[in-house]
């Protein structure tokens, strides 16, 4: 079990490693005061290795920027650093069409278009956590705007151009994952009506099609009446990815006055996923597994990657908060001393991004196409937050109350 | 240096690993007497994972299965295997356009459609080899009308859809390099009087953008006139894959009677990649570098992939026969003695694709999406072919001469 004190401790560490350790790796160097955004691609030492700007990470930075200022401390810098963020995505990232980019260089001329719309989810998120900060009324209406055609894509209103033909259909639980915490953020800085049905109706989609009781096991992809796909890539799991949308909807169970259904989907979700992902050899999250423990087609599947422990350490540590269950409690320091053990770098701060199986450091980049300030301070910010009004409604009532969180 | 008794073991070796390990691993359990076509998918064991096929190794195989029977025994085998690959492609892999797809299920139904003309030039080299096999005279004008919509595509007469927005152009090596061999094949098997030009242009296109002198480097992709794009993925050099067009440019030398220039530039493009690969700590050829040595996007950048060791052995066995230079003797032996300790499967015979850079087996299938019966027979095959002809014409005028290797 884990002591008042234990969690008094934990709350400090988080606080600490965020705004000592990890924040300060980024900022205020990365700011683009030439170009706007942020120039995030950089070595373990810092060094920039690339001026390129990945579209996801100027958006993530940006609600980082945005929610630091919101919730830890008003400072000038982060809502300036903040709005250097949202100007370059408004004025920068997006086409003729109105569809973001991917990939764009230091100036914001486009490289690179993708099909999908997850460059316009972290704009929500961003425009939404920067409206909130700023009182910007432009930012809570572009936020409402491309939320609303973010419900158009995930609908299948609006068209996403498919990369397979029609002879296996299938769906994937990134796009349900991805749009509750879309939503949530949406709802739990500047508001918006159409939060609340929507969470619900993908959390409904999630355990009905992805969630397997019998296999004890979340899916990555299913036919679309949520049927395995016996194939290699059918069968692949990813489950620091399940696991990040079991704290999702431990965070809607939460904020819906510690729903029992909801803790109990996300518990479920939770335990499944670490069942197949934990590495009993050396400890950590792997990246990929296949249902039947069969070859996975993507080869670096057993590399231990950033997130999928920075999602696992939130969602264990909220399941702990939620149910008090002392397995929890076990979970999350496991997964707690085996990544900060790991991945963070004692020498320059920060946590390097891909590890061999065994503990290597297979490649130093802080920042790069896919990396930036977001899995590792969302998850230090979310879990001294977790803590906090933990401390604060423990004392008070034996209960704990988050929706003043965000 | 090797001896003439090495030479004549390495011959029996591959001969050997060829005809007793590497096809027995696939065949005949892959012929799919039901749908046409190969069941390639296997693991370590040769358990099939699954029954979808991968329209480029459809291809390899009947290549494989033709040019044994083409240079190493007319086994009557060997030609109905070919044509089940040769049927399966022509009648299920192409798609209302006249486009070849990348992946179907067993049946031919299509899964994946990809902008490139790789399945194009697979399906060249395999139905040339078949028609060669069989003397199937549509094989060979499919072959030919075939390449000449890869040259089309190759020239840009014929677009490919871009993936890239045009704010910074790039050109790469891989159009040039596969289609030298593409060529090649074609040539050497029923002859095609576009081939020896078209060749001659593409050794001068890699020539002119792609090997770097000054900085002893073979570019992976440069700007349209050759320079470095110094970003992310601009940098990013794929040493085994510069060390097989080396091989290719080697081949041509062969071909063109041992031409001087041709083995200058193809031994220059070994040793640069060479020096840019191969892994002083563990042995055995790296699968990214970076030019300036900086972290490459790709996290899986220091594995070892089989398909780089196998085009590393034929290129320093080649290097070595056409110039008797000590130092690719000693960099064939270091090569061939860390592949087959490494990857070779002793147990089931074939190799593993994907090995952690300390050695360690990553993954454990044999065949899937992009490994199957290619490089590895090709590799043992060419070898052969290689020894095969130094030993006869070494004997008789101290020279080679592989113009008959196909």
């Amino acid at each position: 079990m884990y002591t008042h004190e234990d969690l008094s401790a934990l709350a400090k560490f988080y606080k600490k490693q965020l705004l000592e350790d990890t924040v300060p790796f980024w900022f205020p160097r990365s700011y683009d005061q030439e170009h706007g955004g942020y120039l995030l691609m950089r070595d373990a030492d810092g060094e920039l290795i690339d001026t390129d700007k990945a579209v996801w990470i100027q958006g993530r930075a940006c609600w980082l920027l945005s929610t630091l200022y919101n919730t830890i401390e008003p400072k000038k810098e982060w809502l300036e650093g903040a709005k250097l963020g949202y100007e370059f995505l408004k004025n920068k990232c997006f086409d003729a069409n109105g569809k973001m980019y991917f990939h764009v260089d230091r100036a914001g001329n486009p490289i690179r278009m993708r099909r999908y719309f997850f460059s316009e989810t972290f704009a929500v998120i961003a425009f939404s956590a920067y409206a909130k900060a700023s009182g910007d009324q432009e930012a809570a209406n572009l936020a409402r705007k491309i939320f609303g055609i973010c419900l158009e894509y995930a609908n299948g209103e609006r068209k996403i151009e498919p990369k397979f033909e029609n002879t296996r259909p299938s769906i994937g639980i990134g796009v349900p994952m991805i749009m509750i915490n879309t939503a949530q953020q949406l709802r739990e800085t500047i508001g918006d009506e159409r939060c609340d049905k929507a969470i619900m109706g993908w959390i409904d989609t999630i355990e009905k099609y992805f969630v397997k009781d019998d296999i004890r096991c979340v899916l990555e992809q299913a036919t679309p009446d949520g049927q395995i796909i016996d194939h290699i890539d059918g069968r692949t799991l990813n489950p620091g990815h399940a696991i990040e949308g079991a704290w999702f909807i431990l965070h809607e169970a939460e904020y819906r006055s510690q729903d029992a259904r909801l803790i109990d989907l996300g518990c479920r979700m939770l335990d499944y996923m670490w069942e197949r992902g934990w590495d009993h050899e050396f400890g950590g999250i792997l990246y990929f597994r296949d249902i039947y423990d069969k070859p996975v087609q993507e080869y670096w599947q057993d590399m231990k990657f950033w997130w999928p422990q920075n999602e696992t350490i939130i969602a264990t540590l909220l399941a702990y908060t939620l149910t008090k269950d002392e397995k929890y409690a076990n979970m999350h320091k496991q997964i707690h001393s085996y990544a900060y053990t790991n991945f963070h770098d004692k020498e320059n701060g920060e946590w390097f991004g891909y590890l061999h199986r065994d503990g290597r450091v297979a490649q130093t980049a802080k920042g790069n196409l896919f990396k930036g300030p977001f899995h590792l301070p969302r998850q230090e910010w979310y879990c001294y937050q977790i803590l906090r009004n933990y401390e604060k409604h423990d004392k008070a009532k034996s209960s704990i109350y988050l929706s003043s969180i965000l």
